[in-house]
């Protein structure tokens, strides 16, 4: 495996290591569910979800409901509905980063360049359209210390991924995703300074992911990465992971009830909203135990 | 199983027929993937992506993008990233119907108010939100005529219904989503009448399906039931199965793509978005074969 | 002139007291101008424009901008544009409260049922476009105290807007529109706890205002009246000034420029968009002195 | 005056032909007022406003309405009210555009980089909210073809404005709103063709105008210049008006009430939303008469 994946998977390829991801690995993963039961791993998606403070909040308004029947409104034979409308950032609460998100030098993955991301065009290259559902065997690496919560900013290391996989007697392997509990956002989320910093891996802990060929990294917090970020640097895991190797991340997660089943394996699912030109969706991955 | 599932799942229960998934199934779904081959169901998403007349297209603006950075938008760091927004329905493309969504008689499915839905509290009663994961058998009946599309105002009876099962070799069961191939979301998608009418199933095929313990039933076009409606009737089935059965409707299919690979159970999984009081949500259903 | 306002212009009538502004009432306005001087009396609009907690930020999005020009975007004839979409709540900013905007017991001013304002209808009757261009005299009163801007609760009484009227040399009449200065809005604008409270005028001198007829009542604050309300009460200035006068307020003013000049009277100019039963909007009052 | 307005107000300056509405203008202006009578020159705001196919319709949701109080809502203290919200291109129905709108090689008004135009920065040069309110004079000219409207494409010319003028007896100067009437808009609003092509006044006409020092051109249909447009060009006018001599245009005024009144000259009022950055607003323009 390249420690670069540009052209790994040809020319024009937009959907980077979730290639890794073939019929074997979902025949793998779907041979793991033992019990049946399926845990989900999203937020609840209201005006209240929190946002930072560069986005604005969703707004949810009905343009149909029980109000109008009650006010008089006709019933025509007898139907009565209801229907209501979003305004949402594609980068809100539970979400997968599409590879177009993130980048540097005017450069996406694979080489595109950045200018095919514009406000009239959206993102030619790379939009989270170009994803499809993500079916695969999910791991997940519980790195709270002791069972606490990590501060925010500590930086989640290679070898701590390593020895809490070795902890879960697992390894990661190629398709895999691989989601990492921090203990961040069931600590924080009702904080005003959720989105201040946080817990999450750095740069070479990201790396050691990449070159296990893992399809998709997540994690219970806002970035995946640790905030405040090295000196000199400006999201570095985002950088070196979406860019370079391809790998989308999936923010937001609540890995809390994932994490009291006591499983470390299992089918993952998730499935982005096909956006054509998107930066990412809001999502509901989920574990099947 | 009673006629009525009203009470079935106790006096507070907001997820009707989806009750009828448990561990159970969900094993006996995972055990049918033999490719492992994953197959998307829904259409993407875009302004473009028709709507019917009373509802507004999708709107989807980019934040930041490449053209920021080619107009001299500043890196700190060297980091780049784009991010966007959209206004949209929440019934729109390929979505699920929450069983707020449609009523008759002022109550909802399981006797709910529906003054409980209101532009101030959105739905306080049987929101998308509450509906979870749907993972379990899935099974598509093909009721082409002879591989040609339906027509418009088509009924699918029972006797259609039940005939395509035979020849397919399986019989509907409780806990199965139920997708229902008519052709006519391929035929008339890109038509400006493709919301005029369309064919799909009668009252009678409803209750075939609702008293066999279907979680979900889902077809290729816009409102799963036939369009004109039986005369004197308005949405009878939507009235019939989401009140009366508490079964969500999953509409906008893309269900040719599955239908070319000539299987007719697979595992299926689709994820509505938790919004909380929502009317449904758009969702990309998957089969996995 | 009744006491109430409702049947005063006829059972239909959804304008209130702008009825008192005539043909007569706009030429003694017009000859008020002396020196030609124009004063805007409007917040600047953005998302940084501040909101009460339970109303959204405004949004702004570019659709196609220079960036995309520089990204590469084709100028066919050497034509290039840009444009921009807002999502905006009506009762932002400096903004009209339209007659529909708040009620009691069911009935809008002049009787109108409340229930012709519903989410599929939005306001039947009293909306915003049934007031048209707004141009009367304009009277400032100021009641700072001794130069000081009142403090949050303080209650801006009858005798006190007497006395201002008397020291300005002026007498509130039929079809003016009274503008009062408290000095909130550049105090505390700046403030998160801008929309806690506010000093504001009581019912006593609300009626003393309607009483004298006159078309509309603004202020520089976010509501005109003082919060905390009188114990027991909620918004009775609202109550009484919109549903039983039909005067609509005009809130979120920004009056410290006007207020510099020394001019109690002048051209007053104020246009609400005629948003289709829209409870109010957004508009940029102006003073023509 | 200069064939070219750049440098004329300074370098700096983002208000290009509005300089030339002073104090005198104004007072010029309101002496014009003779019956007192207001005239509106908006369409009123729906999401039945027709608009471009390349933009989307208004959409308007109530968050709070007379529906929510018939299904039970509570009334703290009898207080009921209502209140909404709108998504609106700032492009929309009758509206003013600023010189942020068009340009070309590059180069707003004045020299202005339009890489200052941007997602994330909005306009920071020339954007609506450097307007003010515009009272000065206005003038109609009626250049309808023997009281018929004008046929899609018709080129209005500078012989026929000056004839107008002449009819009307009036000669057009500095400071001026010049407002001409085509007959477009009342004879094709409703049309689905109405944007596909319109008559108004082409290039020379538009310098002649130019070159007389008026604020702001308008017109009765949504481009102000005749489309199609002479072979070679795109929005020729635009380019023209609002680049070279920094005039906004007024585009979708309802012209013929105002024609009804037999007057030529009058006070006309229009305040543009300062939306910080916007490209243009939706206004009231109103004539007093």
């Amino acid at each position: 495996m390249p420690e670069e994946a540009w052209g790994h998977w040809g020319k024009e390829d937009e959907r980077g290591a979730l290639n890794y991801i073939g019929t074997q690995e979902v025949m793998r993963a779907t041979r793991l569910v033992k019990t049946g039961e399926v845990v989900s791993l999203a937020q609840p998606l209201s005006p209240e979800t929190p946002v930072p403070n560069h986005r604005a909040p969703m707004q949810h308004f009905m343009q149909r409901d029980g109000g109008d029947y009650a006010a008089g409104g006709k019933r025509p034979g007898g139907f009565q509905f209801a229907e209501d409308t979003v305004v949402m950032a594609l980068q809100f609460a539970t979400h997968i980063d599409a590879l177009c998100h993130a980048w540097h030098d005017d450069k996406l993955y694979n080489g595109f360049p950045s200018t095919g991301t514009r406000s009239t065009t959206r993102a030619v290259r790379c939009g989270v359209e170009k994803m499809g559902p993500i079916v695969t065997r999910g791991i997940l690496l519980d790195v709270l210390d002791d069972g606490q919560p990590l501060a925010k900013g500590t930086a989640v290391t290679r070898e701590r991924l390593r020895q809490s996989a070795e902890r879960a007697g697992i390894s990661v392997s190629q398709g895999d995703v691989v989601l990492i509990r921090t203990g961040w956002i069931e600590t924080m989320l009702a904080d005003p300074h959720y989105y201040d910093g946080e817990p999450g891996i750095d740069v070479e802990a990201a790396r050691w992911l990449a070159e296990a060929g893992v399809a998709v990294i997540g994690s219970d917090n806002f970035a995946v990465e640790h905030i405040p970020f090295p000196q000199g640097s400006v999201f570095p895991v985002h950088q070196l992971v979406i860019r370079t190797y391809g790998i989308p991340l999936l923010e937001g997660l609540v890995l809390a009830p994932l994490a009291a089943k006591g499983v470390s394996e299992f089918l993952f699912i998730a499935t982005p909203l096909p956006f054509i030109g998107g930066t990412g969706s809001p999502l509901v991955p989920a574990a099947i135990l």
